[in-house]
């Protein structure tokens, strides 16, 4: 059974980011003067093979423990896990 | 008031992702076989003056159309938009 899931990766709240400060000043810049603040992170979505959804759920956890995730500098979280249309039928 | 909106842009589904072929395979030789597909995206996080959730989204989605997202090979997808517990007080 297929699996799609949505991660999130976000640099940890005490971490400086660069691109977001960019990222604000340039809306800033463009007339969105109500912007305080933006924080940019990564989105992953992954179609991962697995039994159930638990299983793939711990799979995509180990995957973001293993590759995805700096975990001294970032977070993540898994967003969604969802049957595939394919996986489904 | 101030509003939290998170913003996810992502390539179209008929664009070439070699950021995301370089992640599955890299999953794959990690021993995650079951891996079919990853596709990667930017996650921005927004933190808006508004008046309403309303003029927030709306807020937030010109800011998509003129800065975040490039709509020649991009779609973008407002997840959320929340009052910060600063807003809400």
């Amino acid at each position: 059974m297929t699996w799609v899931a949505e991660v999130v990766v976000q640099l940890k709240p005490v971490v400086n980011d660069p691109q977001g400060l960019v990222v604000r000043d340039g809306l800033r810049r463009l007339g969105f003067t109500g912007v305080r603040a933006a924080r940019i992170g990564k989105h992953v979505e992954l179609e991962v093979e697995a039994d159930s959804e638990q299983d793939a759920r711990e799979s995509v956890a180990a995957m973001c423990e293993k590759l995805l995730c700096n975990p001294v500098i970032e977070d993540y979280r898994i967003d969604s896990v969802r049957a595939t249309a394919e996986g489904r039928a």
